[in-house]
């Protein structure tokens, strides 16, 4: 079979294993006796939204509410979908995190709490305890996510500050709660997506303050003085996550495995390297680039004909000024570390379909990748240490383009050998 | 088993592989009729030489001349040791070579030459071909290790401004050549051990002019007239070629090899993740960290017991002011990323003795790593953003000091799950 054909059919395999117009209706519950109340917050909420509308028995009541990002809204009927700032929250967030938390607060046992959880979730849907003010909350997210920390870290400090996250939600509704989750974080602990609202959060006030004195942050004495008085979250045990399911219902490794059997139907072998692969991009290639190269001298455990998936999120530090993303960057570093390695192709996509800034999900390297580069007279090392691997991909027409899928389970990569 | 004795004998297999006093006795030849000249070039090259002296034939003449780092050099009695300069050539290296070439010229068909080549030999044997200047070389050799050129774009610079690399030993000489080659270059291709005076040469002027012009070099105006005038290296297919055998005696790949005959006879699986791994070593560990956590998670193709072994060369971008070498800096963002992983060790090593500047070959993580090192108020990512991974495990107690081994086949690292 065309190898491009292959890598592309496997990416149309990942990413539907996470579409939500795909796998929401499967894990809708029967309606209650009561009402249910549809909330939600993240990049994939509006499709998310929609998918319940459209499955949801039509005498049964519905309403509801969910955040999603700017450019994100998709039109809906019962659903009321909101935009608002990410990755720093803003007014329209923290307006529509009050409303979702008053019409929780006024639900009964009778009722049905049904969340609908993506990436970008945290941001959307901040709340700030008082007297914490949207503007400390703004100040000490711009310091977190510049400061190094780990997700986990920026959460622990995240879930203490809000009114509706680190469990908060849950505790404040009586009626039974089905959270349905799309991860995009690695490891995919729903207690890191949307800042886990219905979750127990075994991190602690005093662990949060460790955070900020760790990367010495500017802390604004209103966040000081909540973390100090013991604001405590509800913990794992507590009896309020009884009437609680946090369910995913997509994530990276679901869809790996989704292109690992499309693989396998085509008679490739697979490994999946991780799901949870994070690091700089061009040097994550270098590490598979190894792999594929011991693979090819030595076939042994691991052998030709077989695919390499990996997920997870890579990063770029940028050092030049040409456009691309990370799937774009890792594939000109795995193609010059291969030097045109035979019967050797890769694909690596965003599944958002977004690959950085640019219109492409990512694009796909073959064995004359670098030979077809050089004949129109790009020396691909130039373009990498440049990072305008959109450029580069541009001009060899090997760039994968596919639009906005909707949903988010971070990077997909496939190196292939025939 | 202790996890880690399996580790530290794994290492110590590897390294033996690689030791010329165990090796390089099985590569002699059967003295020739005439004379046998030894000449050589490397980081081995002493240790070598003493092995050779150690097995010949008491009754078959043996002279020579070896060239080795300042400091390397070994008591011989019949093979002159010289140190000289590393990595940028120096007057010792230059006259070393020209004593070199001399003596083989002087060579018969009936004589045999016996060469010793290890990593270090580009710059330690280097002579360059009139009108080029030992200046010259200097000026240019520290521009070119600078520029991020690749090690063969360097080479193709080098032997096409060398009297003696790039095949011109070879083609001075009228007696049988064997080459025994100690590999420290990822993919070990003879023609880059030394720049390949005795192996054909794939690359031309025009390809090493295409290396100063794409970097940008300011090139000394002897370098550029001998590159012009298109004074070329012997080719692969020259009839010189015919009486010389370069023979790969010890390489990343082989001591891979041993070190998972070791861990397969204590009941693990192996995969070898690449001999020729390169790229930042933090990254790498973040890459073969997701690696370990999918095996841990979802047991396929690879599963534990199980050993993933790799080799190569990474490199430390220092940001802090600490110390370490690149194998604790791989293991220490190996850790963080484990973050505890129950059943989970490593050890990482150069196969030299000396990571980076201090005294030891490397170290070892276990699961309870970062535990100890908050006991003992260590923050492991501090350490990590200091380049400081030398303190950090001897604070630990967990350095693997073997002093010198006199052999490189660059790095060896192995994270096992049991």
């Amino acid at each position: 079979m065309n190898p491009r054909k292959l890598l592309l059919e496997s990416f149309t395999a990942a990413v539907k294993a996470a579409d939500p117009v795909h796998i929401v209706p499967h894990h809708l519950p029967k309606p209650p006796v009561g009402r249910t109340l549809v909330i939600g917050a993240g990049k994939a909420a509006a499709v998310m939204a929609q998918a319940v509308e459209n499955h949801w028995p039509h005498d049964a009541p519905l309403a509801g509410l969910v955040v999603t990002r700017y450019g994100h809204a998709l039109p809906t009927q019962k659903i009321q979908v909101i935009e608002a700032g990410h990755p720093i929250p803003d007014g329209r967030g923290m307006q529509a995190a009050k409303a979702i938390l008053t019409a929780t607060r006024q639900l009964t046992a009778d009722d049905l709490l049904l969340c609908l959880f993506s990436g970008g979730g945290s941001s959307l849907l901040a709340l700030p305890l008082p007297p914490a003010s949207l503007r400390d909350l703004q100040v000490l997210t711009r310091q977190l996510l510049r400061c190094g920390a780990s997700i986990q870290e920026i959460n622990a400090v995240r879930k203490h500050l809000s009114a509706i996250q680190g469990g908060r939600l849950a505790a404040a509704c009586r009626a039974p709660i089905l959270a349905l989750i799309i991860s995009d974080v690695t490891g995919d602990d729903a207690t890191h997506i949307a800042s886990g609202p219905c979750t127990p959060d075994p991190t602690t006030c005093a662990d949060a303050l460790d955070v900020l004195d760790r990367y010495r942050l500017n802390t604004p004495s209103p966040v000081l003085r909540i973390l100090r008085e013991n604001h405590e979250t509800p913990k794992p045990g507590a009896f309020v996550f009884c009437k609680v399911e946090n369910r995913i219902i997509a994530n990276s490794h679901r869809s790996l495995v989704a292109a690992a059997d499309y693989f396998q139907t085509h008679t490739l072998n697979v490994q999946i390297l991780g799901d949870t692969v994070t690091g700089e991009a061009r040097e994550i290639a270098k590490s598979q680039a190894a792999l594929t190269q011991e693979i090819h001298r030595y076939p042994h455990t691991l052998r030709a004909p077989i695919a390499l998936l990996s997920g997870g999120e890579t990063t770029v530090t940028v050092r030049g000024n040409g456009k691309g993303g990370r799937n774009t960057e890792f594939l000109l570093s795995l193609a010059i570390a291969l030097d045109g390695q035979r019967d050797t192709y890769a694909v690596a996509c965003d599944t958002d379909g977004i690959d950085g800034s640019e219109d492409n999900a990512g694009a796909i390297i073959t064995p004359d990748s670098l030979v077809r580069a050089r004949q129109q007279g790009m020396h691909a090392p130039h373009y990498l240490a440049r990072n305008d691997t959109y450029t580069f991909f541009k001009q060899l027409s090997d760039l994968v383009i596919t639009g906005a899928t909707h949903t988010n389970v971070n990077d997909y990569r496939a190196i292939i050998m025939l």
